[in-house]
């Protein structure tokens, strides 16, 4: 056995991701091919894999069969690229690019867009429900419920209909909306695992504090960067949130106290994988690139 | 023991399923209420509730526990709900009314009514995962993956992107999209006590039957009501699809044909029943209601 380094790990999950969920996700024929194109389009296109990589690298770590957990990391693939297409539609938030590309109603159209997520979704659930995915039905159920939890009212669409309201000037409201509409699929990535492995609760608790920080810290990012990125470093136009208003973490901290509490959110997050020991070094470098990205 | 009539049946279904949806699927507070209130304006609003109906029917003929059929049948409306609010947009069927009431994106706005619709396909999976539904893992996961798989491209979403694209003059192919448009989930109200009561293969085939030619029946009285109804009577514009230039069963055989064609369902879809004797007098008289109803 030999170890992979960060980059070669990521690499790695982002191409057996592809390739997993090309594969889950044919292309159709007859009439409705459209709609299989347009799915294949969302779901296959570049993307940094984020999910799937924290996904098999968890499991890495309690040394699990990788079959399941690519199963169920694509399906939360098939719900995040769902989200994509319907949050850039023109009624939401209206985005022409999506990393460097046209968005789904551009390439296609509206109704195609609303529909391909639509079946996106429906896809998630039927990969998860697949025996291939787990032989114990027990644990195929408990990744749907999670993953239902996760992407339903009280997370992520709860999350969206948040932030098209738009939050007012309170950090704890930004927070919880950042929970529902982006952390509670992150921390999905690490349930997998955890649902797979059957986890006690100890260490449980100590990866799902790790998603809940890692979340967070990915948003406070994510909003240095709109604040300070331009549309040809991010692929997509910047300042959004600005433009619109919006109130985000840095709009409410400023830059440099939102930048450190990037840097404390980074102690903390290395903190909670002390128990896992050299075992999760992998993940503890995935920390850094998450902090330290410029897009 | 008393039998009650058909209209007795579909009225009790009707009231009971209401209730339930109405305990699943609660007001929420926090901003995201109106997100909340728009899944329930869509899900708890007047309709014919005629899917749980034919759940509830159905385990009757089997003598099943009422509880498990009823929480499935109520996602499988959250379900029917999300496909009704989505099939509505503007950039859709472009409907201002539905069942007499303004549209979700009507009442509330086009970003309000994507995201009620994602929320409740996620709150139908949350629904079916939870152990209430059943206390056995298996059953649960089957009823997931049975109505993922009815809705999704292969099923609804595949059906109404063929009904977008619009179907030439070919009586196949506007067959197969009410199959997979409205058939389907029609098709999983009768799964769903099978599921449930673990119903062998000879009867579970009959029941199926019945199933696929009541969709079939429903889709060309729908069409014959599409060429003759008025909007007042039906609660909705009426004669679109001629408007549209759409093909469907009363444009490519002519209003005569199609009614003798739905006639002649009639007659078999009581054969399908023959094997259930008395048990299935209030199903068989339901054939009669959808195959001469006005609206």
């Amino acid at each position: 056995m030999f170890t992979l380094t960060l980059e070669q790990s990521m690499a790695q999950a982002a191409q057996r991701t592809s390739e997993a969920l090309a594969s889950l996700l044919p292309a159709g024929d007859g009439p409705e091919a459209r709609l299989t194109e347009a799915m294949r389009y969302a779901a296959l296109g570049p993307g940094k894999r984020l999910r799937p990589f924290f996904a098999l690298e968890t499991a890495r770590i309690f040394d699990l069969d990788e079959a399941s957990v690519m199963r169920a990391a694509c399906a939360l693939e098939c719900m995040h690229a769902y989200s994509l297409i319907h949050d850039d539609l023109p009624s939401m938030d209206d985005d022409d690019l999506r990393r460097g590309r046209p968005t789904v109603h551009i390439a296609y159209d509206e109704a195609t867009a609303v529909l391909a997520g639509d079946a996106l979704q429906a896809a998630a659930f039927e990969i998860l429900a697949d025996a291939r995915t787990h032989p114990d039905a027990t644990v195929r159920i408990e990744l749907v419920a999670r993953l239902a939890r996760a992407s339903g009212a009280a997370g992520m669409c709860g999350g969206q209909m948040i932030d098209l309201l738009g939050v007012r000037d309170d950090l704890g409201e930004v927070a919880r909306m950042q929970r529902m509409k982006t952390g509670a699929l992150i921390a999905y990535a690490f349930e997998i695992p955890l649902i797979v492995g059957r986890v006690g609760e100890g260490e449980r608790a100590a990866l799902m504090a790790f998603a809940h920080d890692l979340g967070l810290a990915y948003q406070i990012v994510d909003d240095l960067l709109d604040a300070q990125g331009d549309a040809a470093d991010l692929g997509k136009a910047a300042s959004k949130d600005a433009a619109r208003g919006k109130a985000n973490f840095v709009t409410l901290l400023g830059a440099d106290a939102a930048r450190a509490r990037a840097d404390l959110l980074k102690q903390q997050l290395k903190h909670h994988l002390k128990p896992f020991g050299a075992r999760s070094q992998v993940l503890s470098d995935s920390v850094d690139f998450v902090l330290d990205r410029r897009r």
